[in-house]
């Protein structure tokens, strides 16, 4: 199989993504996306990973995505809060897509038709834009607007935390994860109490499996 | 019909379009993006037009594109060609993608549902992102990605350059195309030899009608 391009984030679904393209493909590029994130530590890992894993990485300059949006991703004033029933105000409307989209581009000249994204179906945000009916139809897109054999992977799509976490221990790549970045208020070591950090927390558990970020 | 949101460029096109949504919709704004495009012109321009038009414009900068691509349009150094059979020099491969991607999150954030582009298959340069099929998939996963009932509108999709010139003329809008830019060359007075000066001039003979910008 021919080289493959990872949309990547530091955090740890999408570097679970990368040891699953790299197991796949002989060369493994990654991209990764500067949108003005709440935490500057995000970026700071991603560069760490792309280092520790030997991989070629290309950083982004998407700032001016909090131009168009308010929320508590980009809003350091804002609380973050997930009511019953609602998008997350974490969510950024169309994120994936540019996210996708940048990705397709920078993919197109490196001449890579093979990219992969860790979004997940089965997650807890119900991000619309992390389902396999919109990342199917944005493939379609790509394909039509470039004359371009683009293929989007999304291997975690219907897998837990905890699956995740296995197929890390399977590909030998466990230590990856006390690089990753999870926690939402930023700290690292993670807070441990905010929803990210539990659920983390929840999916080591699950797989029976230690946290190398302890 | 509610408020639309036009993506506009100061160019031909996007101006025609800007008014068959004046003339559809009681409220309409607009979006231009500063991508490093060759000429500084084109967004002088679109500010001019809308000022001129009484529109609110948003510009977006979008200047990581040309850290993505090589080409014609953001690179000042290159040819301008259009070989037989081939893309154009000029083709940023994923470019109407990423400006109606970041129109729509634009969009959504003005709950505005109407999204207009100029974009049209008859056109001369056999861009695949100007493509009807293109846009309709596109429009399906902006709706599946932001669950967001958008519609991408193209009204010019199947007009030749001297039906749009007419429309303009039926609308009572033919003095803005004297503020519109064409020149590939970036000449204001337009050079009037290069090909987009060419095409121009081929489309005000055909329509009959003398163009404003003279």
């Amino acid at each position: 199989m021919s080289e493959a391009l990872v949309v990547f984030s530091g955090g740890q679904d999408s570097t679970t993504c990368l040891a699953i393209a790299k197991a796949n493909h002989p060369i493994v590029q990654a991209i990764a996306f500067d949108y003005g994130q709440r935490h500057r530590i995000e970026l700071d890992q991603a560069r760490y990973l792309a280092d520790y894993t030997q991989t070629a990485l290309k950083i982004v300059d998407l700032s001016f995505m909090s131009s168009l949006t308010q929320n508590a991703l980009t809003d350091s004033t804002a609380d973050i809060s997930h009511p019953d029933g609602q998008l997350p105000s974490t969510f950024v409307p169309g994120r994936n897509q540019l996210f996708l989209s940048v990705a397709a581009s920078w993919a197109y000249q490196l001449n890579i038709q093979h990219l992969y994204t860790g979004v997940c179906e089965a997650d807890y945000s119900g991000y619309p834009d992390c389902r396999y009916n919109f990342i199917q139809s944005l493939e379609h897109s790509i394909q039509l607007g470039m004359e371009y054999a683009i293929q989007i992977h999304t291997p975690l799509m219907n897998k837990t935390k905890a699956e995740s976490i296995q197929i890390m221990q399977q590909l030998g790549c466990l230590d990856w994860y006390a690089h990753t970045h999870t926690c939402y208020r930023g700290h690292r070591p993670p807070c441990g109490t905010c929803p990210a950090c539990q659920l983390r927390a929840a999916g080591f558990a699950e797989a029976g499996i230690e946290d190398p970020l302890g």
